[in-house]
């Protein structure tokens, strides 16, 4: 794919001549830079993957003086199509700058975007030093990313999301000029809090090259716990219960009975034996071995009060066991159907059974296959929609309940993403949770920011109906079902 | 006082007749209004005092209207002059809007930008939950303030700043318009993150009227140290160790030698008897009983490893005691000259021992009474230079040590703020600490989210050098030394 703007012609030009074996623009390059999780498929016109930050700068500097749309990209594992490069233009793909250096003194990790986080993970775990967040992709996917769509995941309840971790980004101005916001300290109250500004601004208003993270001690000990419950109305009162008893789990997970159901017809077998499907949660304790202990009997008291049943694990090999239940809801559910709407809502922790409720009601109305699970702890629910996007009638179906569900969460007060950002895939809905003045101010600070709109354009603020989009067939590296032989990657 | 601006008089009247019995223009309140901590007085025109969220929008739509500087004020404790009005125009003083409600379920509080912290915390603590950040000021400070400049305090080596506690804030852009940013959940990934952009904007942005709080389970117990060392480098290898060890204080400050000098003479008592004035660290451990006793063990033997001598608390009132020694830390020194510089730097973990010898060197070279004590579990020391103001060669000799200091706290990979802000008292060396880039990033913010430059204006940005100014002979309701009857309040 070559570009047919001249303009543009003459910026790669000046570009390849003076980052050299930097810019790509092979057909395979193109056709992987050209989509991401969300596979809808635009080519840019050139890949550039740098291997020393300065060339971020010159990338930049160059885009911006020929108005040319930058996408930033890590490992491509967007489910919203965040890094999907709609306008065409260049991708700068960071995932060369992948350097991790822990210092343990000052409890922090310096990064480069393009680090894996479970690398970040391990190199922390190294010095017995922990960094928390955890989503479930952190195999492949990049801290840039993360920073880019604050990426929670599994330990928000306890931890909190990436923004908790984050000291300090370094980075460039869409202009190409080099800033630094934020300190490598615990503390900052000098100037605006730009830091925080970028963080989940999606690769819109700037480009980090190195990222500070705060580091924690490792805790010492886990211990599982797998409970089913007579509803979700009782399943969904763990958050709050819980933290009146004073345990505060590192896991709380929450299954719906729909998923449960899916998860059996997966893996042929109960959950619980000879119990029929019920909603259920899964709870992890972590930290010090006494009061993990302490907080055990505390809970299975509760359980035994609340639950239907439970298990606990009482070695490694039975927690995972416990775990496969969790991590068997997504591939479960894949089987139904070739197309996952993933809505990563978020609601305040007494509304979740409401939203379970309403999830129910849509699938009986709408008939449609719809699974709730995820982060009841914090309130942050994944409602999958699955359907099969060549049956035009299911497919409209799903969208309807779809556009009823956002409502619904806008309703309880809660939020269309509560980790994953609004992309492409969101933006159908995210005009209703801001007001003239907020949607305006929003705007304002976009320009401020990238006056000549050059960074990852069309997303947030363009609507973009990924429904009606033709899916690109391809495989990425990291998807392969549990019981196939790993397909044929892109 | 009233303006002599033909424009701002009409603008006055207009207001006055719109809230009745919400505008003051009595040279009382116009004097209250025109200082605050930092006592230089600037009068404003007029002091508004909404008694409804709705007021705030009419007074800005007005002010915006026709350009008419508008300072937002709470108690007005602020020490860098982030409440003075220097460009006169209205005070905002949103102290009447003090309501605080807590939702125990969602475990959140809602409240006022007028709401007294220490209130939050014990309404909190009514049901069993916690604010955590402290600021030593909480008795009168409020929320709003602490939002302003993203207070810290002494518990947030375990907890955290305000911003770590902040969910959404609702207010009112400077033109009037009603806006909130983020929601009443634990995550958020939709949209841009103003909430964050707001928060230690010092009131330059926008104006909150309602603030969510996320508050956490109350501690059940605490146990207090206090321990006196061979040298500052011994004392301040503690947060990097005891963190080695596994060991999470909830309070971890420190007191240089000088400052325990100042403490004894104050009170006239040795803090550890028979044992010369020596660096201090005051600890403390915070949470369940079982895991506290635990810690105690494991700190009790790093203590002995590495202090010079300890006491532990074994009732309340010997806690007070050994609390009572930081709290005499600021009154010791307000008894050794009339005029006090404290600058809240922080830096790296690791470089606090290069800071505290870099303050006994400009002790020694400029001969000035200079003390640091403070949050050394975050890097958050605070550096106090008393000098007599009336004495123009000890007044040269303390400003030109305190342009060194922030020089090398720049260069230490610091921040002049850690929990203060800039206001107008740490504008001298704001600058230095931004590139070019930066510092018109942040310039550009201010101008897309207030295009009149009517909110706050003269901080952050304009040089005021405070040890210039007349400081106004005024005593604030607070602000009564610990051995002297209260004096009369202003």
């Amino acid at each position: 794919m070559t570009t047919t703007d001249p303009n543009e012609s003459i910026a790669l030009k000046t570009l390849s001549s003076q980052l050299v074996n930097v810019v790509h623009i092979d057909s395979k390059s193109i056709l992987k830079a050209s989509f991401d999780g969300l596979k809808v498929s635009f080519p840019p016109s050139a890949v550039i993957r740098p291997e020393d930050v300065s060339q971020v700068g010159e990338v930049l500097r160059l885009a911006n003086e020929f108005c040319i749309p930058v996408t930033t990209k890590g490992a491509g594992s967007s489910l919203t199509g965040g890094a999907t490069p709609i306008k065409g233009g260049w991708v700068l793909d960071l995932s060369l700058l992948n350097q991790i250096e822990i210092d343990v003194d000052n409890q922090i990790a310096r990064c480069g975007p393009g680090a894996i986080v479970a690398d970040i993970q391990e190199y922390a775990a190294e010095h017995n030093l922990f960094y928390p967040p955890d989503p479930s992709s952190k195999m492949f996917c990049t801290i840039g990313g993360n920073i880019a769509c604050n990426a929670g995941g599994l330990r928000c309840v306890k931890y909190g999301v990436t923004r908790d971790y984050i000291l300090s980004l370094s980075g460039y101005l869409p202009t190409g000029e080099a800033v630094k916001w934020g300190r490598a300290t615990r503390k900052f109250a000098t100037g605006y809090n730009i830091r925080d500004l970028w963080i989940g601004s999606e690769g819109t208003l700037g480009v980090v090259t190195e990222a500070v993270l705060r580091l924690v001690g490792k805790p010492v000990a886990q211990k599982t716990f797998l409970a089913a419950f007579r509803s979700d109305t009782d399943a969904l009162r763990a958050p709050i219960e819980l933290s009146r008893i004073g345990i505060r789990p590192s896991i709380l997970e929450f299954l719906d009975r729909w998923t449960i159901e899916c998860v059996q017809s997966f893996t042929g077998r109960e959950v619980f034996q000879g119990i029929s499907p019920h909603p259920v949660l899964l709870i992890e304790l972590d930290g010090d071995p006494t009061l993990i202990e302490k907080e055990s009997h505390q809970l299975i008291n509760w359980l035994k009060e609340s639950a239907l049943c439970y298990e606990v694990a009482g070695t490694e090999e039975e927690a995972e066991e416990l775990w496969d239940v969790r991590r068997k809801g997504s591939p479960a559910m894949k089987k139904l159907a070739n197309t996952k709407l993933n809505e990563d809502v978020v609601v305040p922790l007494v509304e979740q059974a409401n939203l379970v409720e309403c999830v129910d009601q849509l699938r009986q109305q709408f008939r449609l296959k719809v699974g709730v699970f995820g982060h009841c702890g914090d309130g942050n629910l994944h409602v999958n929609f699955m359907y099969d996007h060549e049956d035009e009638d299911e497919s409209s179906r799903a969208v309807q309940a779809l556009k009823l569900l956002m409502k619904k969460v806008h309703e309880l007060g809660g939020a269309i993403s509560g980790e994953h950002g609004i992309g492409l895939a969101k933006t159908p809905f995210v005009r209703m949770q801001f007001n003239a003045a907020e949607w305006k101010t929003m705007k304002a600070i976009k320009e401020a920011m990238d006056p000549n709109g050059i960074l990852n354009p069309g997303k947030i603020f363009d609507i973009f109906n990924p429904w009606e989009q033709k899916k690109i067939n391809a495989i990425l590296p990291w998807e392969h079902s549990h019981d196939e032989p790993k397909p044929v990657e892109i």
